[in-house]
């Protein structure tokens, strides 16, 4: 009995990892995105004034994993453009956003319940991608265990590891911060994620990449749709983090700047911790983009 | 007497899109495109202080496309330096632009007439490197419209789309403003020429290639020699583009900031409508250039 | 007598010319390359705040111009990363000079006789790195002599070409100068060196390879531990270079700024000279170092 629920958690596992993304996923995908796209202060403007840079951003948003992935590699990074059905859906998800009618898509998707299950879906592709990432490094670099690391987090982490850049596109430049000196959850959770699926593909984890697939999709899924629901930036790393960067980095055990920083500590270093856009709680978003309106 | 006649335009336009474009119409396209780095503020003192930053951002005007297109397909971005003679006869127009005595041979190509035929073959190039792009790009992604786009477009623009950097280079950065936010003249035809192009190569125009040739050079000619004989920098394609737009995105119908900000309308939006560098007046350039110096 | 002298400066050539940089040499290259990335002011906060990103910039500081010459050359810009003993040596040694205690390795490593000793081996890498650059340019490019230059000149330079967006990792952007725009020291004795191994390579230069490492070796040894003790930032090719300017881009013969701004000429340019990182007095660094922690 108890072997057959293994074999069926197994065969399971490996239907999961084994099902098509596209259209379903990567449609839930595209919407989130471009949501988050259309939270930024500033975009509905630029999407008025200037349509083919507001494109050009909603792919970037869409695809900017396989962009800096192919970057990464070598490869040529607009090579994914080649999916025209890929690129025509994620448009087509562009223009309902922000050019709907009564922005009834935008109305639609934005509401919680959908918009949950979204995010959810969305998490599913993510952990695909970072999988991915890994898989294609180590086929590339057989032991080479940083490609494979770096590879599987700028799959999953995607636009966020060059919003600057993107920022640029729309106008907007902050050069104070960037994702990799303020981590939002879904990056951090990305590294760590390339670090396991690398672990497995060099086969220093006992445990199947299928199996692994679906635990981190599990995870990522709770942790995505608990902190949409509950408007939350806090992330499920934070007690571990501290505890690691002060016993190898020394530092201080009390107060870090990115989990308690609304306890209003005055913050004792130059770089202000500005929130980066997946970590902006979705009530700021909503005042914001309801403004920009 | 008419077939002949149609034999006979096929014929000229055959010839004409094998014309060989150096040295003669790559020269001109080298002439112009330094000119407009010498109309750029501060970059006469660049030049004075540091020629190796002067002489690289000559490079990025005269081969900006080469380099774009080979980092968009994947390709050493250095790849053209390896021709060592375009390379050489760059260096030296950059050198006589910006270092000649008496600045006379500054004078002699920003005299009006000697320009206009300069702009026009520079412009008989830029038709040429949209429809190679274009074609590279189909040779390579057989299905690949977006890809066919892009590269074309990046081979018609140029350093224009990299203007951000190539100005960074140079000690100034303007982040409010990029070429794809503001678009100007030859950025846009050059989008609409790559579409041109890429539907002619999925042989959905009933046209063949060396007649569209023929034809967009003949546009841009004519387009370019007037607009900077009247030192415009109204777009043709303005009425068309404001129809469109108000249709797709709902934009309002009258006064659009590209084609009408000098109506003294207050913008109503973050991004001030600064002026890209082909867009300038020639009188303010030459202003601005004599100042420089 | 005198042909036996010969022969063993040939063999000596020869023998130091194939010695292993991994891993003495090239550990006191990262320490030196670290060293120089703790006097940047920030970093150490960046540091304690972020790990992530202070790692990323000390993998750019130690890799840099592999990073570099790898985009230059369209392969795969993470491809060193499959070292992984380099890597993990690099971090090691970022551990220890950021976070080892009572910042003990620092400061032996920051003791004046062992720098000397440390950036005399940095200059044997660096040439090396010239040379291979251009060697492998030339293989990939045979006759491209400004691939080959600018291939070395990039492997020689390192991150100090890429300064301004490692600095925007660390949240810092400084637009108004770059590294073309001030020279420093090495980025200019790198473009000469690979100029050099560049015609060397063409057989244009009457001297074997070896022999000509060597040599640029012992040049640039000597120059930046003078340098380095004399806690000066003056060039040995400050004369020629004014002279040469003079004749070939009518600069002024008296006060060259990068060279004389320290007599108190009032800048008549826009651009301030700030200084480069590599120019910085070692007095200026550890006064700054030592606030920052």
């Amino acid at each position: 009995m108890d072997v057959l629920g293994i074999l069926n958690l197994g065969e399971i596992a490996q239907y999961f990892a084994k099902m098509a993304m596209f259209p379903v996923f990567d449609l839930a995908y595209y919407i989130v995105s471009i949501l988050y796209l259309k939270y930024e202060p500033g975009s509905v403007e630029v999407a008025r004034r200037s349509p083919v840079a507001s494109w050009l951003c909603a792919m970037l948003y869409c695809f900017g994993s396989y962009i800096l992935a192919d970057i990464m590699l070598g490869v040529c990074p607009i090579d994914y453009f080649h999916n025209n059905s890929h690129i025509l859906l994620a448009t087509a998800v562009w223009y309902l956003v922000f050019f709907c009618p009564l922005n009834l898509f935008y109305k639609c998707v934005a509401f919680l319940p959908v918009k949950l299950v979204l995010v959810a879906m969305k998490e599913v592709v993510r952990t695909r991608k970072i999988a991915a990432g890994v898989h294609h490094a180590h086929h590339a670099y057989h032991h080479g265990w940083f490609i494979m690391v770096i590879t599987g987090y700028v799959k999953g982490s995607g636009v966020a590891l060059m919003s600057n850049f993107e920022q640029l596109l729309r106008g907007v430049w902050r050069p104070e911060t960037n994702e990799i000196l303020n981590m939002s959850f879904p990056t951090k959770a990305s590294l760590y994620g390339a670090v396991l699926f690398a672990l497995q593909e060099g086969h220093l984890l006992p445990v199947s990449k299928s199996l692994l697939i679906c635990l981190f999709t599990l995870f990522m899924v709770i942790s995505k749709v608990f902190m949409t629901a509950r408007h939350s930036h806090g992330s499920p790393f934070a007690l571990v983090e501290l505890w690691v960067c002060h016993v190898l980095f020394g530092s201080p055990l009390t107060g870090n700047e990115d989990t308690h920083d609304h306890h209003g500590t005055a913050p004792s270093v130059p770089i202000s911790p500005v929130k980066t856009k997946e970590d902006l709680s979705e009530g700021t978003r909503k005042r914001k983009s309801k403004k920009a309106e």
